[in-house]
């Protein structure tokens, strides 16, 4: 089958072995895959990815085995981010049939262990023609729901695990740093909590129109008037929480020094290079740094519930598509904040 | 009167003008007062701290003014863990009387605002013969317990608002990095709270030693075997917080290299410095950064009342005394963790 394919830190259109599914496991057809910036991040260094992977392996907890970790060295089709449809299932399989429509956490079980799609030597992720998902994960997609938008169900989940995660009330404000596809996500996810005070920051005038559309009530340029700077202007009162959705080096510390007192920063932005901070500023003010990641399988189902019957909208954040050939070219166009949020890869669409 | 000035960046012993109690003060006799950590490092890199505090002022919330900063360029007279004798009141005051014994928040009102007893030019702190306290603030020490113990409630009552800001329960378990009189605090508040797994780390074996008498069940050095590991050995189980009392640039991201899945990095170390961190590391592992200053007034009695029904004993932190003639040499003293925790400076104590 055809996929793009991560090799000796290149992307590369290339026919792969086809996946067959085992026990408990499924075959799919990949209809929608959205190109994530973790993904992006990956192309370019991988070896810091691989070294966190391992630091974040360690400690899942006693019986809990560690999910394998990719070999740059080995091809790896990325793509976590997928709406897909059952083609085959392996035996013991009890919940999908041929023709379902599913959305699954990005994780698949066999005897060898857990492997997490997309950045797996084993199994293929989005960015190819088929995948293999595991029966149990694998969540049906309610009919007359576009698989594009069913596509959007794992990012948008990272924005309301963040949200879940910083215990914020609907009685407290928010300030959003970044409104890549994260802000927008966690955005998102406040505005449906009924969080009334939403400030969004971002340098692209096109992600702050989006930020605007998802639900934020204020949206500024930094180089005009600091996020916080707003907030104390339009509030200044109630409790706030800072979602940190940028991950360069150098945004916690910011956030440190603008921050009030008892300000939770909850940080959702990748930043794998190191990075620096005043600890001082966090002790005379009691800051609270809360680190973010993924979701659980509980809110990745509320998510796509929240998709299915219409209170989430993510039409506005899919501002491209390409078949598997495009995906190079797509990881180059990713670059540009103002031209794209997110651009799906359908490797079984006619050709656009 | 006597007092030990820092000028210059310097301490000198030297006379200063006698303080006179305004309304609602009061003019107090220093009994004993304890030498922390940040005086030392006040002392060393003054402008640091000048900076930091001006950072933490901001913010405190509508309507409150911010505590006076002091001026390094001019005298200041450090000191702000000390019990007292009442020697005269001002107008207004209703709750203290001539002869009581008093600790206090190390905090005076006048008309002018806040100021920071210890880091004030206005205001001579425990380092000299007299002080001015506020009525309002001050308690009273019950008789019959020793005024050097009441002293070390402002260092204990840091170890129980960084143990309560933790939200940690009994049945979690605590690794304390630094057994410095922050640290010690932290275990002392740890045990009384009934935490049944306290693991503690120190290079210096004095202060392993004062750790397991203030309630640590296991102390390691860190060269030997670090404390995460000895935690994993003994327990590994329990949800895990880590209170980080060094205050040293790397503590934070070792910390949070070495810490498990979902744990809480508690800081309480005061690192002036800039430090650098690994955020992929916390993002992960999902962990969480709070930082922790000082406590609030109900903490501090608790700790007063700990103290004076002898279920907290202060007693062994207590490793030499000193007069006001001994301040400096005290602070040199202070830099060798085998020699001392806490010295206590006692300007009318006979000459020792």
């Amino acid at each position: 089958m055809q996929a793009a394919v991560m090799r000796n830190a290149t992307l590369t259109t290339d026919e792969v072995p086809d996946p067959v599914p085992g026990p408990g496991q499924l075959l799919v057809r990949t209809l929608a895959c959205g190109i994530c910036g973790s993904d992006l991040h990956t192309l370019r260094h991988g070896d810091q990815f691989v070294e966190m992977s391992e630091g974040g392996s360690e400690g899942l907890g006693p019986g809990i085995p560690a999910p394998k970790i990719m070999d740059l060295g080995q091809d790896v089709v990325m793509g976590h981010e997928f709406s897909a449809e059952v083609l085959e299932i392996g035996d013991n399989v009890g919940n999908c049939r041929p023709g379902d429509i599913v959305v699954s956490v990005p994780i698949v079980l066999d005897a060898q262990g857990i492997h997490p799609i997309g950045y797996s030597n084993d199994y293929p992720g989005g960015y190819a023609e088929r995948m293999i998902l595991s029966d149990l994960f694998a969540l049906k997609v309610p009919e007359g729901v576009d698989p594009r938008h069913a596509a959007l169900t794992e990012p948008m989940a990272v924005g309301l695990h963040a949200v879940n995660l910083s215990g914020i009330a609907p009685g407290d404000a928010a300030v959003v740093l970044g409104c890549g596809p994260v802000g927008l996500a966690v955005i998102a996810a406040l505005r449906l909590l009924g969080v009334e005070t939403i400030v969004a920051t971002d340098f692209s005038p096109t992600r702050r129109g989006l930020a605007t559309v998802m639900g934020a009530h204020e949206v500024t340029d930094p180089r005009t008037e600091p996020a916080i700077d707003v907030w104390r202007r339009v509030d200044g009162r109630r409790p706030l929480v800072v979602f940190e959705a940028v991950g360069v080096p150098g945004m916690i510390d910011d956030a440190m020094r603008s921050a009030p007192r008892g300000t939770q920063i909850l940080v959702v932005g990748v930043c794998m290079e190191t990075d620096h901070i005043r600890p001082m500023r966090g002790v005379v003010k009691e800051l609270r740094i809360q680190f973010a990641f993924g979701y659980d399988p509980l809110e990745f189902k509320a998510t796509l519930d929240r998709i299915a019957d219409g209170e989430l909208d993510v039409a506005p954040l899919i501002t491209g598509s390409v078949p598997i050939a495009g995906v190079p070219q797509a990881f180059v166009d990713l670059e540009d904040p103002e031209a794209h949020a997110k651009i799906l890869v359908e490797p079984t669409a006619s050709s656009s």
